[in-house]
């Protein structure tokens, strides 16, 4: 890590205009960030991004409920500036290196009104965009506290498109909705929603981060927070008529938001801008406001792919529970899949419902539903274990909790001990349910720290943690990189929704915003379209190509990727399949080629062991032709591309498995041109020819 | 143990009168249990006690949450009836066989609204008062399911003299009051104390169980409850206009009171009567309510006596916490109390105050404040360790949680771990603070699943339990014998409070209220009584005489004693600290010599071991004469009585370090006449000369 730190004042310019206001001017590159102090003592802050406003002047400030105070009128006591420009590595993830620079200010103000208690207000400000947050120093006066509310505003200069989805404090796996700021309507969004186990919706005007905008003039503006740590998460309520966000903490079972000492840091709130679409997706911002690694040793961190006994029962062929006789997790079954794993050389392999509880796991608010170490008496964990071993195949624990976190807080290590008696070291956990300790939210500060716990702790046995049903991620992989993926958002189950599905624009919208905070386990690869494979009842459709799910693989990055479906279904396209064997789930460059949210997502990757090179193409409803210069790849180097591409009548809706395998020779001057279906995509594998 | 369960329907009438209503008439001895089922479907109970009216017709029922139903109008679809007649044996206790007798009817109804809902009701019949409890069988529609409220009415037959503390859902530390049911008055009760931790005070007429009245008409009546476990602990609302008391439910954090599954039983409901005020504090009633032991080997389990560093704190020598150069539980000073412990045979030696996290443990919420092991720098848990094993006495391991039972949870296998490592096998638990999980209460169904978690946690270690701050105790000890004794009530550190005190009549009241569910950590034998020893400042004076000091380690029976003073104070006088040495913690025999709430309390107890008796006596700021005879000795054996009794101008108020100590040849015809001083008392150890 190269770390090049300046204290100086040089970058920013402080005009005082008598008893009125103090002016803090910061410019990096295209973004100008200026905060007011005014003369009544609120503090304002204000984005733009080339002289276009991007969040007009907005207030910042806070409601203790103890001691009981609002901190919104301060005086400036002194402010310290520095810069920093640096690299470090990541452990995994989308580059080899990242780039961190950035001009930081720390205003340290008093409240006005006491005169007592002392708040910092520090901001970094990047070339694509504003990262601040609030320092609570140790103080005499102010040791522990007790948040009511947090008073930040972000207001908008226009009535943009957004894409959103409602404010919750318990879900974030609603369908996206794509409107006009002016036409938020969380209450309807919701009430279309009829398959999300625990529902809190907070109100008409509330939506969630990361949120995705775009401005008529051409901006692309993106709010979220980094770093969520001992805090709640933070939605955000729309004010539509003066245009303004603010914070909405989610609260504890007592109404209070957070339980603090001083000294705390808040999380960072993020505002990441770009006229450019491409250059949200690659922005590292959230990521370079985390701290690093706090994991010592990383050597057991490993980006892994691996398949499951999961889709079995979404699609009615088995079920988690014995009671129907249709267990999915008994041991013969669970051969076959380690058998498929090894044979397609899968890492893993996921094997939910292979331990007691789940015959009256949901829906009952129950603390004691998992014991997390006794198997169902068909499951034979000890033959299984040794199978796997010799197979070369990890199995997958999974640690459904049914909400139930204080109940998992007790077990933890008993859990993982049994885990890493029977040869695991990757688990996957599930918070499905109203949360217990009672009262409490998915998204709460207590939930926020349990996550945490279990990511420290899963670190300490040297284990790999997916966490499903948890709050949206902040890029906290950074700092705890065995923290590989989280759900977090409506991932591949809902395909199999009643009502809403996932419709064909959900994939370009997830990179703008879910993915903004890190990898998510979306759990990509269905083959099979029409989900009456089963029960001949259902309606269902995966609205998508097959094609398309190939490309998810590059469009969606994770460290840990699924391949979902069913190794039947696999067998039906083994030359489709050939793909999801062969991209890599690490990389040491991304290229984001084109992107518009809510249209299409066309991304190039570099393998992290080679010059390989992959590509994922994706489109929303509407078919298009990619056009795609290959100028990425390096020179004098010759390259064969396996192109993954949808058939001539490909179509989400009525021919999804209709795909089409090109072989090419290109170098870095050849273009392709290529037709994508609706709902459609394109993968290619660029292999190097040596 | 010897059982006799006989399956009669010989004891009780069932009479029918047309469409009217069903009587159901159960009596043993001198209780008499009538049961109504009236024509609109209300389910009635009443008592009677040798013909005079103990509680009146009152109703029966639930109201629940989850399904949204009101059960309070029901159909009887059968009824069984069983009567028992066993002895056991406790493992521990005041008595070496227990007889436990009742008739028992167990009512089968169904809900008349619905016809769907099965709940039964179960009433035992014994000859010193009546127990009930209500059973949610295994049923077709009902399995979760989620209380609202009990609807459980004691409806009494006059305006009685009642000793009652506020209801509240956080603490049972309160002072007595005694009034007449109808001056109870919860809020100026409250508004008195200023020195109790946290308080959630129920409403200006909800008092607290157990409840101990006396009726004009000569009639002592406690009301209470058996065997709380997986349910919050019931308070009492009183209408003044009807006389009746109905349950209160201490609720969770979202407002519901129990979260259930069929086949679920209830805690027992329990009312003991009796017109001889003794007869109450000899009932069995509530132990015999409990299930038998849990615990198939009990030889850990071991009353002991113990002195500690304890009372230093609260005296201002010393404090928990080391910032201000006062930290008691410092290694020179430890091996001053093991000294003493050891020289006078104590087998235990609690020290609080030795672990980190006392700086900042209080009153802040804070969900981690001890590691419970991590001792002070000034405390060398080894070398204590050694020099405790080599005196031959225990070290008591205290577990202060500051409310936090969730962070407590966390960290028992590792906490027990930790004094099983260091020789340790008592622990005494502290719960000071408002609870978290943030919103539960310390008496609420969670709490009293964590209490009940620790003593089955303990028992797994062979450690044995003392809970402070804790739920009133309902006879549990029965099922865990390592639940050795709960503080749960206004102890000895109350002596230390600055504005209430503890009154001369407090233990004459806490027999008949708070000890009728179980031992009491009480921690009786302060010798020094103008509390400003250490602090001029103070002003407090410990209400009590020297001599009585004594006499509550047998008035107070608990199978863990504390001498709670400091060894420099009982240097002072040798000669009346050989009784708190002499005096065993485990007996054979028990006769309540004499007793009346809120007057005096004469018990003579004989040793687990031998043959000699000990007897103590108390009053409460009346002085009064005890006249004892001495028949409950054997026949024929001769017995040297060591008396220690308040000296001739001994007050609690003006003169408590008056005693003098008297020997006197007694047999089983000696009749002792002694004067017992204003808030003074006796001790006498009676030994059989061999």
């Amino acid at each position: 890590m190269k770390k090049i730190i300046l204290y100086l004042f040089l970058f920013c310019t402080l005009i005082s205009y008598g008893q009125k206001k103090e002016i803090l001017n910061i410019v990096n590159g295209s973004v100008q960030l200026t905060t007011t102090l005014q003369s009544d003592g609120s503090f304002l802050y204000a984005v733009m991004y080339k002289g276009k406003p991007v969040i007009e002047e907005s207030a910042l400030g806070f409601v203790l409920a103890k001691p009981a105070i609002t901190l919104n009128q301060f005086s400036i006591n002194q402010i310290d500036s520095s810069f920093v420009n640096e690299t470090w590595q990541p452990v995994w993830g989308e580059e080899n290196t990242i780039h961190n620079k950035y001009k930081q200010v720390v205003i340290h103000l008093t409240d006005a009104g006491t005169k007592t208690y002392l708040v910092n207000m520090v901001f970094r400000v990047f070339d694509d965009g504003v990262g601040f947050r609030f320092e609570f120093p140790k103080q005499n006066s102010l040791n522990y506290f007790i948040v009511q509310d947090e008073l930040t505003h972000f207001k908008m200069s226009g009535d943009h498109k957004a894409f959103w989805i409602p404010g919750d404090f318990d879900t974030n796996e609603y369908a996206y909705n794509t409107t006009k700021l002016s036409e938020i309507d969380a209450l309807a969004a919701s009430n279309k929603e009829k398959d999300i186990a625990v529902v809190a919706l907070i109100g008409p005007n509330a939506v969630q981060t990361p949120l995705m905008m775009k401005s008529d003039n051409g901006l692309y503006i993106n709010i979220h927070e980094a770093a969520l740590l001992n805090y709640p998460a933070m939605h955000l309520n729309f004010n539509k008529e003066n245009l303004t966000f603010s914070s909405v903490l989610v609260p504890d079972a007592v109404g209070n938001k957070a339980y603090l000492q001083t000294p705390f840091t808040s999380p960072w709130r993020t505002i990441i801008v770009s006229d450019k679409a491409t250059e949200i997706l690659s922005s590292k911002l959230i990521l370079n406001l985390n701290e690093p690694s706090s994991i010592k040793n990383t050597d057991f961190i490993k980006p892994q792919k691996f398949i499951g006994m999961w889709w079995e029962m979404h699609t009615g062929k088995a079920n988690w529970f014995k009671r129907d006789g249709k267990h999915g997790a008994n041991t013969q079954n669970v051969k076959k899949y380690i058998d498929f794993a090894a044979k397609h050389k899968f890492d893993g392999v996921l094997v939910e419902g292979w331990n007691t509880g789940w015959e009256e796991w949901f829906g009952n608010w129950k603390e004691e539903v998992f014991d997390f170490v006794t198997p169902y008496d068909d499951y034979d964990i000890n033959e299984l274990t040794n199978y796997a071993k010799d197979k070369g195949v990890k199995i997958i624990m999974h640690h459904e909790t049914s909400g139930s976190a204080i109940d998992y807080e007790r077990k933890l290590d008993t859990a993982y001990d049994f885990m890493l008696n029977h040869n695991m070291n990757t688990v996957k956990t599930g918070y499905v349910g109203k949360i217990i300790p009672r009262g409490e939210h998915h998204d709460g500060q207590w939930m926020v720290n349990h996550y945490t716990r279990v990511a420290e702790k899963t670190a300490k046995y040297k284990i790999m943690l997916d966490a499903h049903e948890s709050v949206h991620p902040t890029g906290l992989h950074r700092t705890y990189p065995n923290w590989m993926a989280n759900e977090a958002a409506r991932g591949t189950e809902f395909n199999n929704a009643p009502t809403l599905g996932i419709a064909p624009d959900h994939n370009t919208i997830l990179p703008f915003t879910r993915l903004m905070g890190g990898p998510m386990d979306y759990t990509p690869g269905l083959f099979h379209f029409q989900l009456n494979q089963f029960d001949a009842t259902r309606k269902q459709k995966v609205l998508s190509t097959l094609a398309k799910q190939l490309a998810l693989y590059i469009t969606m990055y994770s460290p840990i990727q699924m391949a979902a479906d069913l190794p039947e279904n696999y067998e039906k396209y083994l030359d489709a399949f050939q793909f999801i064997k062969d991209v890599p789930v690490n990389w040491s460059v991304t290229k984001i080629i084109e992107a518009e949210p809510g249209d299409f997502v066309t991304i190039a990757r570099k393998s992290k062991n080679n010059r390989d090179w992959f590509v994922g193409s994706i489109t929303d409803e509407n078919a298009r032709s990619l056009h795609l210069k290959l100028n990425f790849l390096d020179k004098d180097k010759k390259y064969k591309a396996i192109i993954y591409r949808d058939g001539l009548n490909a179509d989400y809706n009525f021919n999804p498995t209709s795909y089409i395998i090109d072989q090419k020779l290109v170098n870095i001057n050849s273009v392709l041109t290529i037709p994508i279906a609706k709902g459609g995509g394109c993968a290619m594998s660029i292999y190097e020819i040596q």
